[in-house]
């Protein structure tokens, strides 16, 4: 039966596919977007911050394919892998689109030998979350991960990854921002005294987790009935979890009669946990703080731009004989950033260019042979594509799109040889010699 | 009983991620590939080439999401519809990966009602093709597509594609190489006179694609045996599609007696036939020529490197009321290019850099903060993350990396106020000022 239901479905969809031609639902797949000429330009300004702030700390680029072995994911996203896109089997390997960039980077090390390097990633990944698309939560979106490989002398590499989140925040102008800073060795140290079992660390640290998204008292509720923990163990959690602070939090936690028992925990503890299965040292985690006229209702919409921390058993995982490579790292979220700039851009109402044409070349007499000059010693030129236009709309369109300069050869000049070059904004007319347009164009749309 | 048989796979599956944590297969799937940040460096080169030359010809830029609702791909591509890549169903709407960027586009356009733009689209697509790695042929690999779409005066957009695929190949010296130019239309009346049905014309178009890939006799038996097509007229075409030539060809086939019957087939025909189905005016393929040097056997092998056409009726099919937004764009296919300039540089034992760091800071005392004073001066500045390196492994990595200049402060040069400036190349020392050590950094790196 199921044989012939595939069957009869299959007619339908193929059916479907002919009758339904103009039936199509015109859309992009939930929890996706459409980047615009304008966003992209927007967008653009934002990884340009990154690369070079990634670049000035030295680091390499690599890129991996946006599907990975479902294997590779495997057992790396603890409850989150009901999240991870599955493609279909259609005879060959299992596939799964990407996650997030960490796991290829650890297969990318494990699989080339490499204990060593410092590299950047910046590329789209795949959660099949309840999007938020007006809070810039997406099922499809960009992440900006540099991260340090290697044995190294401890809480340089993870100091250099804090520094880079402060450098970027700070160059984006996006306000005050505050970085959580704690460590999963606090965590477990934490879990322990309160009396979880080792084998529910990661699934309670899951739940702990949702504290950024929902109130105390329902994350204590599913830990005590779905995860099963005792009410006072969650009790005695719930004392930990809700301290937040900086260096004096660190140390009052020190005195703390038992954490200071336990020989992981040591240091500072603030609110923060971290989904991740992967993580084994330093958290952290950066959110933006509340604007002025910033028109969101709860505070907790203004969420995460930036996170990371130490994961040193994640290429071991891949190693056939368990070989670890230390490594830590950081992943910016550009999809919230890029919402709030959207939205800046939006209000300011500045006009943003969406090509760099420096000239249109609006003659009546041979503009295909002159733009064909333009361009072959160098300069964005356009034309438009009707065989006499009118020079009203010519300039009207250099309006629209911000080009500059406009080149006109009539009969007049091309018996001159000159070629009349108007400026848009000031409507000044000069004749230029043909030899010298290329070179006056450059010197007047260098800024 | 399917649905216990799926209980136990999905039980086998966890059981085989727990158990099996070193016994990956440690790989990218079949058909990709990582890119190492030597071969990012010449990616971006080739990038920059074809980014720089969009520009220049006033495009705009967009991106869309990697995978389209399944329904967007279906009844675009003919018979390669089969290696289109579907995402497994994991509840909620049936997703495929991008075939190509043509099609999303025209979704793009008609989703937001867009009947006139320029733009540019650089991205990844997905074939479950079979891969032929060495010859630069992947299942996910990048397009970088120009298109411009609008009702615009014959052939002036169609010749500004031919424009941009000679201004890329020609700017990357990629050595001599070959445009073919034809049009749908020739290829429909050349079937219609040869006697092939109306209804067969793209799949006999789709087997005459294969041209470049086996010789004619396997191509007359797949349109005789597998596509039903009768003999005789898979010899009439067999006279056409051999035809080569540029200019004069066309004076012949214009005289042809029976090709000048058609209304459609008043041009030039050469061997090029293009299997996308949604092609409806000019068509072209640029292919790269045999270089002398060139170690392959079979001159097969020497492949396409940019194709396109017009498609004036895509956008339609996704148009609610079918309204039509002509077409014209070329899509340059990276990997093959990309492969090349890997090999030339291999060859050439040309030292690539993969970071751009102008300075190693390589003093012994109060490193971190010296660089970060240079990274908050937007100088690109690395240091060891050793407690305290010798000065010879650091000069040694500067060698190995390619940084210019190390910056070195002992206890004198702390009391001087001074930082010790060396020049790797030459071991030049110079002493400079520590107020003067950014502007003397960016002097000495700067061409």
């Amino acid at each position: 039966i199921a044989k012939e239901v595939a069957k009869l479905l299959e007619m339908k969809a193929q059916l479907g596919g002919d009758e339904g031609k103009h039936k199509f639902v015109l859309k992009t797949p939930k929890g996706t977007r459409d980047y615009s000429p304008k966003q992209m330009a927007i967008r653009e300004r934002v990884f340009n911050a990154i690369i070079t702030c990634f670049k000035r700390h030295g680091a390499e680029v690599i890129d991996t394919p946006v599907f990975e072995l479902k294997e590779t994911l495997t057992g790396k996203y603890g409850e989150d892998s009901k999240l991870i896109y599955d493609l279909k089997d259609q005879g060959g390997e299992l596939l799964s689109l990407r996650y997030d960039l960490t796991v290829p980077f650890a297969r990318y090390l494990a699989m080339n030998k490499i204990t060593n390097i410092k590299r950047y990633h910046i590329a789209k990944v795949y959660r099949r979350d309840n999007p938020a698309m007006t809070r810039g939560r997406y099922r499809e979106f960009y992440q900006c991960d540099f991260d340090i490989a290697g044995q190294f002398d401890p809480m340089i590499p993870d100091a250099e990854c804090l520094k880079i989140v402060h450098e970027i925040l700070s160059d984006l102008k996006l306000g005050d921002f505050l970085v959580k800073v704690n460590d999963r060795r606090i965590l477990d140290g934490m879990f322990a005294v309160c009396g979880v079992s080792d084998s529910k660390f990661r699934t309670i640290c899951s739940t702990v987790d949702k504290l950024d998204k929902m109130p105390w008292e329902e994350v204590r509720s599913e830990m005590v009935g779905e995860k099963g923990l005792s009410p006072e163990a969650a009790d005695r959690i719930g004392e930990y979890v809700q301290l937040h602070g900086g260096l004096d939090l660190i140390e009052r936690l020190l005195q703390d009669p038992k954490l200071s028992q336990n020989k992981l925990a040591r240091e500072g503890l603030v609110s923060l946990a971290r989904g991740l299965d992967y993580y084994t040292g330093v958290i952290f985690e950066a959110v933006l703080l509340q604007q002025e006229n910033d028109h969101v209702e709860e505070s907790v919409s203004v969420g995460s731009v930036a996170g990371g921390g130490r994961y040193d058993g994640l290429v071991g995982m891949f190693d056939p004989k368990g070989r670890k490579v230390p490594c830590v790292g950081v992943s910016i979220g550009i999809e919230r950033i890029f919402s709030i700039l959207e939205q800046r851009v939006e209000a300011s109402e500045e006009k943003i260019r969406t090509t760099e044409t420096q000239v249109l070349v609006a003659s009546a007499q041979k503009r295909l042979k002159l733009i064909s000059e333009l361009w072959d010693a160098g300069i964005k030129a356009e034309v438009l594509y009707k065989k006499n236009p009118k020079l009203l709309n010519q300039l009207q369109y250099c309006e629209d799109t911000g080009i500059p300069l406009v080149a006109i050869v009539g009969e007049q000049e091309l018996k001159d040889g000159v070629v009349k070059l108007r400026v848009v904004a000031t409507r000044e007319e000069v004749n230029v010699r043909r030899e010298s347009l290329v070179e006056e164009i450059r010197t007047r749309t260098s800024q």
